[in-house]
């Protein structure tokens, strides 16, 4: 087990995070803190920190290496970016950091910048060919990835701040600022040929991309507040344009989901992602809650778990199985093995329910975790199964889908219906999604019934299907005692014959 | 660590159980299963087990004894109650059990079994003078509790299925058959003096007082569903009994939370429940969720690990410390540790709010508890302490006020109104119990920033309350460094403005 600190010093605010890993591989966040030190403040008339900011980075960095020290974490990952980078005193800034605390503080390239954050999305969202935008306050970062690779990144200089305080000359922006504002934009896109017209995604890290995606959840009254993964059509983007650009700013400061504190500059960030939308003609917004921080630690973890390469193959299974390495080894083995189980029935099964690729992941993902409940309560652990896999660190799943597997997972034992009333993510859910869901808990109570007593004694099923018959033929290991499974198997056999209107039959055949 | 199976084998039912006991002492259910065995089918006429019923419990009880192994229990404790005591051949059946499973079965006394019933409810239920009933379908055991301690026990010859079979003739029970019948249950109870007009609260334990709570809790729209430690008054227990006695069968049948099973014998089950009441002229009807098998449990616990004795003494820190001790020892530490600096506070600042006692046992319960959303996920960990904390296994509290606990730990955190309307157990809550919840929050917020480093360095705390400011001295051990908790009291000093209209001071001493 080892934990790891991670320190991201922007121009605005002072992120810190520590990371256990354990001697198994998962990982997990144990604590995070964020101030708020304005590092950049004042400095850009002579391109010098300030020495009132330089102080209050310094103290925030000082809590943090005690944290770090009180919370038995002996190795930080800490680096700098615009503001030290853009720093007449930067250097002197970071020998003062070391003296001062201890960190060697890294002042990283904006290439750097832009394939740690890179790291960060491509690890946390299932997207291939897209393009990441990271909108700061004097600059906005944006990467080409095609193949879930980085192909080409740049760092225009426009951004929330610097564009408001150019061309917004009292309170307000004017309409005709708002032109020369747009015309800037679009001048400095131009030069960016490559961006022009590729059809892709955009996907938005940072703070002015989770501020839309809160107003656009708060507008259509979006049943939950998840923002990671989140996705604004163009059309509602727009819309949310309209009604921010001529409110005044107390007006805007009343616009549910949007931060007071960034109400004054909202204006121009939301112009820039305009612009870059129309400039990629891209379908959609997506909002990455993962960044930076997210990506220095899937660098380490890559060069030190994964043989050096920092990019997960299959981020789904992935984060599933780390979900699952965090409960005991014996729970481990019995997830794995009953997800195997429910792949192989579903394959055999297809001509029954004809789902495909998708919802046999989806299946997979619900059977690893179906019985990660249990760190909660014995009782009632399909239910909260649900619960923490929906509340768990999942990643490469559409909100939706992560409702159809809590839902998998909570329906295999059977579902009251206040319980269902109750599922709050059962909202983002259509009936045709439920019914889905609804055979595909079938699929998991009959894998975990042939599972029941823990044993993996199940070597290979075959599936004959009959018009009014499904017949399981399981051969399992010599000497077994399939008496436990038996019983749990005969549960399964009225869920099969409501679900498949089917009678099911498992039949016990040795191995030779 | 060690696994422990438990058996209670009733003329109905079998229902195993496998606890776990950490090294450390807690301990949590890792599985259950009740089969149907119908035990007591066919044998009143001889007082005889048939060859069929005890081939049924004999299947089960194997199957049992099979997952006892695969899951690594060795040691099994089973009981049998009076199916196989009143039956002239149950020590035949013993014997075969014994052969045939390697269980060593034990037939207990009607005594024996109320003495673990008790221990069941005294160590899961905060009452200290009640009385318990657990109506079977034959007998209805009655135990009277006096400070905690069994006073006296009764085995009523009087059962659910016993008073069907004998006063209903033919589908329905007719008007002067239910009068019959009253008068018999009548006639059994007069000759029991004792428990005349005893003016306690009548706590019922198995299937027809889980059923009348179910029953309730639909007529009431109560929000959720869970049925252990709910309450009943007498009122509205009438009002079930008047609806449910002149239905006929079919109708009964689809009476909201009435089991199907359950509505033939259910109009006998609700006169025995409505003449105890009447008898002992009792305010209420709580339902108990533990009994006998909880009861087999705390015995062994008790003589195991607890110098022999099985009845806990304060139930809900106990229940509170057995989940918190499912979580890593650091944290241990820290939640014992943030809970004493909350009672502490609580103390000092009784000027401030007038809360009593109770009050200050929830937020001990709350501070104990207040991590323990992190083994869901870091992210919003408050928001999952309370789902946690809420669908634990806590006794001795009311769901009103394990609402309320939950609040708490969610509030400390600062809470979104869309949060707190996902918060189901929040429909329990009052707008007064929400806003005693917002300042024991505030309370547990600082008593979190104050060891908000984990180090467990403030050695006592002093309060002085003025008009505008509150001024809390918390005394340290020398050369700590307290920047990391001074950046946390910064975010209570917010809260603490907001619930209390006070400016919040801490002022940090030295220790000699």
């Amino acid at each position: 087990m080892e934990r790891i600190s991670f320190i991201d010093l922007g121009s605005n605010s002072v992120r810190f995070v520590i990371s256990e890993i354990s001697s198994a591989g998962s990982y997990s966040l144990i604590y995070q803190e964020k101030e708020s030190i304005r590092l950049s403040e004042n400095m850009w008339g002579e391109n010098k920190l300030t020495e009132e900011a330089m102080s209050r980075a310094i103290r925030s960095l000082k809590a943090f290496a005690h944290m770090a020290e009180a919370m038995e974490s002996n190795k930080t990952y800490a680096v700098a970016t615009a503001a030290v980078r853009l720093a007449k005193n930067g250097d002197d800034f970071i020998a003062r950091v070391r003296k001062k605390t201890g960190f060697n503080l890294h002042c990283i390239s904006g290439e750097e910048e832009a394939r740690l954050g890179f790291l960060g999305v491509i690890n946390t969202v299932d997207l291939e060919d897209f393009v990441i935008f990271d909108l700061g306050g004097a600059s906005t970062e944006v990467t080409l990835v095609n193949n879930r690779q980085p192909v080409k990144s740049v760092s225009l200089p426009i951004g929330a701040l610097t564009l408001t305080g150019n061309f917004q000359k009292g309170d307000e922006m004017g309409e005709k600022e708002y032109e020369k504002m747009v015309n800037a934009i679009q001048d400095i896109l131009n030069d960016n040929k490559w961006l022009h017209d590729l059809k892709l995604p955009l996907l938005g890290i940072g703070g002015t991309a989770r501020n839309i995606a809160k107003m656009d959840q708060r507008r259509i009254n979006y049943p939950v507040t998840r923002l990671h993964n989140y996705e604004v059509p163009r059309e509602r983007f727009h819309d949310i344009v309209e009604m921010v650009k001529d409110k005044p700013l107390a007006q805007r400061k009343k616009i549910p989901g949007l931060s007071s504190e960034r109400a004054d500059i909202i204006v121009a960030g939301l112009a820039i992602v305009e612009e870059l939308i129309n400039y990629l003609d891209a379908d959609r917004l997506v909002v990455g809650g993962c960044g930076l921080r997210e990506g220095l630690f899937y660098d380490y973890y890559g060069q030190e778990y994964m043989g050096g390469n920092p990019i997960i193959n299959d981020i789904l299974i992935h984060s599933a199985e780390n979900v699952l390495l965090g409960i005991n080894k014996r729970e481990l083995i019995h997830g794995k093995y009953v997800s195997q189980l429910a792949n192989t029935l579903f394959e055999q099964m297809e001509p029954m329910h004809g789902f495909g690729e998708r919802f046999q992941k989806l299946l997979t993902v619900s059977a690893l975790l179906h019985d990660i409940g249990k760190k909660v309560n014995y009782y009632n652990h399909a239910r909260h199964g649900a619960y923490v896999l929906i509340n768990s660190n999942l990643y490469g799943i559409s909100h939706v889908e992560q409702a159809l597997c809590g839902f998998i997972v909570m329906n295999s034992h059977g579902l009251l219906t206040k319980e269902y009333r109750n599922f709050i993510y059962g909202q983002l859910m259509t009936g045709e999604d439920k019914s889905v869901g609804q055979k595909l808990s079938a699929i998991l109570a009959l894998a975990e019934a042939l599972d029941e007593s823990h044993e993996q004694f199940v070597t290979s099923l075959a599936t004959t299907i009959k018009e009014n018959q499904i017949i399981i033929t399981a051969w399992i290991r010599k000497d077994c005692d399939t008496s436990v499974a038996n019983a749990a198997v005969e549960k399964a056999v009225k869920i099969f014959k409501k679900e498949f209107k089917k009678q099911l039959v498992v039949q016990w055949k040795e191995s030779l």
